[in-house]
């Protein structure tokens, strides 16, 4: 059974968690055991999650999470049965419980488990070429092939009929089937996201995977970084270019085609049957509908809605960009 | 002998050629054997060969195949001497065919026939870096090196005095000589060409190859990708910066210069003498003049013509732009 | 002891330098022996340094050099100390001069001194993957990892606590402490820099190196090239996304945020607390005030004041921008 998502180090005593937040004082049963931090509306009774904005108000009031991480301002919107712990940065606090539970998933130092694949039990399973890395806790489908000196990480699990090209990595990450990753790929590092801080920048965990769908195709030299936490997700049958960059969180529908050196930023989701020509950009958080056409050097700061054909610097109506523009 | 070219599976009977597009039941000599595919106007007898636009009508004219994939409407452009093979889609049935011709011009498995340097001919040949593979069908001129972890895959020749650095990829290309290609380049890829089909799209072939002229660079981090039905020439003594994209049958033409992270379209076709500035972008199919200037950033979106200079998105006269945008 | 700049191959006798750049015939003291070749202000007796525009007229008053390149023009500004040698072209006749001072600058070959780690003195002082390779002239502090088919190329100063990801390769550059430099990056390659020729354009010397600050971070597949004169300098605590091209000569500084895919072009000058938004080009010798933020996307080509935010193509002031653009 492959898990590609991060290892849990928990449970941990309440108390082991307050002492990493510098709530050590508070009163409660010590001894009580968390066993997972999550967000407001997958917690369990159990688990801490974190609240940080009013954004989050109706789902906070049902939480079912015994601890949450928030603020004064925003801690009576909690039900009785969690408890506030109220901190002066919540995220700066999630993050540092999250790297209790997760500390694997806050830097990518190289995976010292790999061994070559001449080695492991998949050594007669797949057409590899030379130098194939292959770390702990790795499934390979049937049919597969993985090029010359291609590292498979911790975490990976591949289905069957995939193509790995040569010199790629990849790490925390699910693939269907009949995926085809070309040459030169980093597939499931961290994603950019961290806390400024003018001494030394705080990196925050990412503990979400990269979910690649079944007959799609990753170009030469892109690089699609996971989930913080939750994850970075390419629909089946969507065909992305050379050079692209997906940044964390990102969700691609199915179906899409996406051209050279596109960028897309954070957290930002696209609907299915979507086209994004050469070296355009959308900027993080935003919404793209279902067959949106966005054309090539375009950049991308507003949502989209379905069926719409865009274009320019920030990308407008196809047709009145045109005419702008003539 | 080194031929980059891809091989011929052929020759097939024109009977197994109509079974691979369902026009089994045509009457016509099941034996007659088939050479090749190729275009309306390099095609010879015995050789199959396509048309799907009204565009290629006086071409049509005159073509020399034997056979022609074509349509219902434009069928009787062909001469006596060509039997029209007629189909729904001719694009995606001439893929089919060219499939059977080519079948590994479709997929970029790695090359399983690569085997470490020193185990061949060559180890004494070039200067050459550790863990250098070399595939089958390969020639090296001399006074060559290649630095470590570099993959020389199938069908690539290589001229004198060349510089190939670490961790590059290159397969069915044609360098010349002094030629330098810097570090984590692959050169030779297959195309971003597919018939886009929401089940499963079909990757059409690509039996073109590179041709790199002398004297030229190729930075770091670059993809040019091979041709598909033509080739991708990169003139002599054309210089290229780092993470630059060359799509497949782009033609760039001599003494020219290209900043980092430039991305060129598919098809287009550039003179002698350009200057492109970093990160601009050119579209696909364009035809672009000699000793023409692109400032950095810039959009092309139509062709240019010679001696001129531009700038913005779309890009027009660089003094009307600085005008405009003062 | 580490020095991660080139080695100086001189000195070299005055006679064997004016031959190099056709001035056998100049009446000098052959014998004459110079020590090195420097800019203007910090060369001292018995080097040589070049002048070659106006602007630097003060400067070369005030020269120690024992000899000058220079033109017909400017050649009666310099001291009586100094003995002006006067060419057609100052800048093509310096690099020929630097060439024979510094000839492994100009090339950037693959390092054949590199061995595997295992087979060097490093074996036991870093946590390494497998195929980690190390060149002469290199310096490892304690507590590094190093991950898999890295290439630590010759004249490479790493610090203490330093993350280095896999298929990484780095030559002539001075990592300082708790830097990561994630997978697939180039560092320290020669720049984008050459006269221009049309048969054959000239490379010219890259002698500066890279430096990084501590706690900083580079992301996946980014190429920062080494300076040509001076040095490419990566202030401390700036993280640095995926798919950046930083160019040669580039001073970015501390506590900066650069989002992905974007590129600096060579000898431009970054103040502290920048942010740039991904994809975002900036032009070439242009000078970025502190607390500056670039919105995604943008090209800039012009120098930007303290404080400034910008946005759009060419980059102005960010609420002109967007009133403009509604």
């Amino acid at each position: 059974m492959i898990n590609p998502f991060f290892k849990n180090n928990g449970p941990f005593k309440i108390s082991d968690i307050l002492q990493q937040i510098n709530l050590d004082d508070l009163k409660v049963d010590n001894d009580q055991e968390i066993i997972d931090i999550k967000d407001l509306f997958t917690s369990k009774k159990n688990d801490i999650t974190f609240f940080h904005s009013k954004k989050y108000k109706d789902i906070a009031k049902c939480t079912k999470a015994s601890f949450c991480i928030t603020t004064e301002v925003l801690k009576d919107e909690l039900p009785k049965s969690c408890t506030p712990l109220v901190v002066e940065n919540v995220l700066v606090s999630t993050s540092k419980v999250t790297s209790k539970f997760y500390p694997s998933s806050i830097n990518d130092n190289f995976d010292y488990t790999a061994r070559y694949i001449t080695e492991t039990k998949f050594k007669d399973k797949v057409k590899c070429g030379k130098n194939v890395l292959i770390g702990d806790n790795v499934a390979l489908g049937s049919n597969c092939s993985i090029g010359h000196n291609t590292i498979i990480e911790q975490n990976v699990s591949i289905g069957d009929n995939c193509l790995i090209g040569s010199n790629v990595i990849i790490r925390n990450t699910l693939i269907n089937n009949n995926v085809t990753i070309l040459d030169n790929c980093v597939i499931g590092k961290h994603g950019f996201g961290f806390f400024p801080n003018n001494e030394r920048n705080l990196r925050y965990p990412h503990i979400g995977i990269v979910i690649i769908g079944e007959n799609s195709e990753i170009g030469c030299g892109c690089t699609v970084d996971r989930g913080s936490m939750s994850n970075t997700v390419i629909g089946k049958n969507t065909f992305l270019d050379n050079q692209i960059h997906i940044a964390h969180n990102v969700k691609i529908g199915e179906n899409s085609i996406i051209a050279g050196q596109v960028g897309i930023a954070g957290s930002s989701i696209l609907g299915n049957n979507v086209r994004i020509g050469g070296q355009a950009g959308i900027s993080g958080h935003l919404t793209i509908g279902n067959n949106v056409e966005i054309a090539g050097g375009s950049g991308v700061i507003k949502n989209i809605s379905d069926n719409s054909k865009v274009m320019g610097y920030p990308a407008k109506n196809i047709r009145d960009f045109l005419k702008d523009n003539k």
